[in-house]
């Protein structure tokens, strides 16, 4: 498989998967939401269970009628109870895929982790990764986490190093390349998190993440601007080349995210993982097609 | 006076001062040094002190022959003697501005904060303000930190905000706007830095900064983009407008640094504050342009 390196690849995958999948879709109450819906069933991407919590009008309503085999309804009486409806779509197998419209992410996320309930798998960490297409790098970006772990602890590093590396191998990359984000390049024990990438760097060199290679602490221009590692006399195959960036707190990694979302106009696509099922959680200020991309690359790295 | 929003205003108000600098220069041992030194030389911006540490070589020869009667250049045995050499300089008053060339930041700064013959003011914190110029937004950014302080407490908080609000008045914006930047939106005790954000809005409000508007916690985006600002309905006159952006941590800043400086092909400068005069010590991986920059802003930004 040639790797994908732009989100009109990603598309092009997402259309010529061979299974449609199902996604449930939570309050889809918003236009851009509403848009990624019809898009989906416009051009035969998708399948879904939508699930209202009663809000939502006639635009909904229009489309629903017009695709009705390609839609089940399920109509609930509140947010909460719309999630935990979501939610169990997936649990019992009868989605594939998460999704929320304008229902608040807190809202969702709680019926998500119900103890008993909910579709966190035993024991895993549930992290966010964010797909970025950047003017100015020759390839996709991917990094966490943007939007759910404010302290990463080595176990959640751990994890999600090995989920991003595994929706790069789904993109086609047959050996990702993993920085480590940090505004030093020293392991200091002043800077714990440091010593969690030492810890990182031993692992992956165990084999314990597979064909792949990390390396860091490292800034994000040395990850990805081969001409300042040079400068600094760095040398790793990760520099200049990175495919996946992890940073170290979720301070960092956001504003990573609102960085190239509102100064470089990146392209850009995030999904949670850790779960039974991708969820997609855009935020309010996301654009239809970021959304749209996001439901793509959660229908592509569904892979069960 | 007209607000400087470009770095060619910068420029221009820094080629129009009346008096000249004197900057004292330590080690300009790359070839981005000396083109800094030479372009201030040829077009008579500021006189210099070059601090040697006896690894310089002919083509700062000529310059220093060239140029004789505005350089004066001090002969060091060693970094760490030229190091203390510069900061001698802005203590005992012969110099206006300390800038480093190829020296190691640690070790430039282990003399500026040496107790005995350092240039700290008494009581003062030292923190980092970089000035940028990125397409896409109509006026210039300076934020706070991306190179000296890990983990602000209140304290560090409170001086980076007077430091940056005093370099945009000197830059002639009359009502500096100040993001406090965060992922969340909310105070919340989990995340101690939005406390201290609540008493910075605080002290602002009972006018500790003068005229100034100091809101947060607020994202990157929200803090430059008015339209994502109005999707999550937040209402404030830094939204979209903001002049000032203090991160919560270095990882934070230096990620925004980082990615601006190499997505964004944005325009850098950089000074420290809180000591006796500005300080600037630019990466090794800065180009000759940010050098130049950093020097300009230190020249405009020295108003003893």
């Amino acid at each position: 498989m040639q790797a994908i390196t732009t989100f009109t690849q990603l598309l092009d995958a997402f259309k010529a998967m061979p299974v449609k999948k199902r996604v449930a879709l939570v309050s889809p109450d918003d236009s851009h939401t509403l848009d990624v819906l019809r898009r989906c069933l416009e051009e035969k991407l998708a399948v879904f269970h939508v699930v209202t919590d009663n809000k939502t009008g006639e635009e909904f309503s229009a489309i629903a009628q017009k695709w009705a085999g390609d839609i089940t309804v399920h109509h609930c009486d509140s947010v909460d109870d719309a999630a935990r409806k979501g939610v169990e779509l997936v649990r019992t197998g009868q989605a594939d895929v998460l999704m929320k419209g304008t229902i608040n992410t807190d809202n969702l996320l709680r019926a998500v982790l119900d103890k008993e309930n909910g579709i966190l798998t035993h024991g895993n960490v549930m992290t966010h990764a964010t797909l970025v297409e950047v003017p100015s790098y020759d390839k996709l970006i991917l990094f966490s986490d943007a939007a759910v772990i404010p302290r990463p602890n080595l176990e959640q590093f751990t994890n999600m190093v090995h989920y991003d590396i595994n929706i790069c191998r789904t993109l086609g990359i047959s050996q990702p390349k993993v920085a480590l984000i940090h505004f030093t390049e020293k392991i200091n024990e002043k800077f714990p998190h440091t010593i969690d990438y030492r810890t990182l760097r031993e692992k992956a060199s165990e084999g314990a993440f597979g064909d792949a290679i990390v390396d860091g602490p490292m800034d994000v221009k040395t990850a990805c601007d081969a001409h300042s590692a040079a400068i600094k006399g760095i040398a790793s195959p990760v520099c200049g080349n990175a495919d996946i960036l992890i940073f170290p707190n979720l301070e960092a990694g956001n504003t990573f995210y609102k960085t190239v979302s509102f100064f470089c106009h990146a392209k850009m696509a995030g999904i949670i993982c850790g779960t039974q099922a991708p969820v997609v959680v855009p935020s309010r200020a996301d654009s239809t097609e970021s959304k749209f991309y996001s439901l793509a690359l959660a229908c592509l790295c569904q892979t069960k």
